[in-house]
């Protein structure tokens, strides 16, 4: 391994903070079922507007959503990539677990054999 | 939906909190490989040990590492389920958005068809 100093952090960052918030991972389900306005999204939260819009600017930041105003409305819309990204990441991780538990389940196998 | 104001967060947003530095990104993905002490686990990494052993905490607070002292060693180990969980909520948002696309296909097929 080597040291971990880096200039600016990955995306993955951001991505990884930006889910860490019920009120965004709404958003998100939200957005998974169509494009919506700032009225729109924010309509289920007990929130003043102010604090809700600075969550979808966090969202925007990380790349998770999009948002594109058309006269006075701002829509917003899922972009799925970084969540790939973050779901790889993680996937990542099972697959070296899993393969890990077969090793050791093949290292329990020996010893059975052996004491046979 | 309704409001969001919970009493206690639910443990999917720690975990993705401690995801969301990549110092504690690679302690998990070393402790797949094998359990570890602390002083294993901080060597490759240029930073303080009070510093290190703060990221170890986090990742223990949110149950994605245990850790068991013998002697004067402690000892940490991966715990998978809560990536599991984590992983769980990213591959739903996908599989919904899939079906989003798939939905849009149709309906552009649809088009298509009456066009002819």
């Amino acid at each position: 391994m080597t040291s971990l100093q880096t200039a600016s952090p990955p995306p993955i960052d951001g991505i990884f903070r930006a889910l860490s918030d019920p009120t965004r991972r709404r958003v998100v389900e939200r957005l998974n079922l169509s494009p919506a306005s700032v009225s729109e999204l924010a309509h289920p939260f007990d929130m003043a507007l102010p604090s809700f819009i600075e969550h979808l600017k966090v969202l925007e930041g990380c790349g998770l959503v999009h948002s594109q105003k058309t006269g006075r409305v701002r829509t917003y819309q899922l972009a799925p990539e970084p969540l790939k990204l973050a779901e790889n990441w993680l996937a990542q991780q099972r697959t070296l677990w899993e393969r890990r538990l077969d090793q050791f389940d093949a290292y329990v196998m020996t010893l059975k054999e052996q004491e046979k």
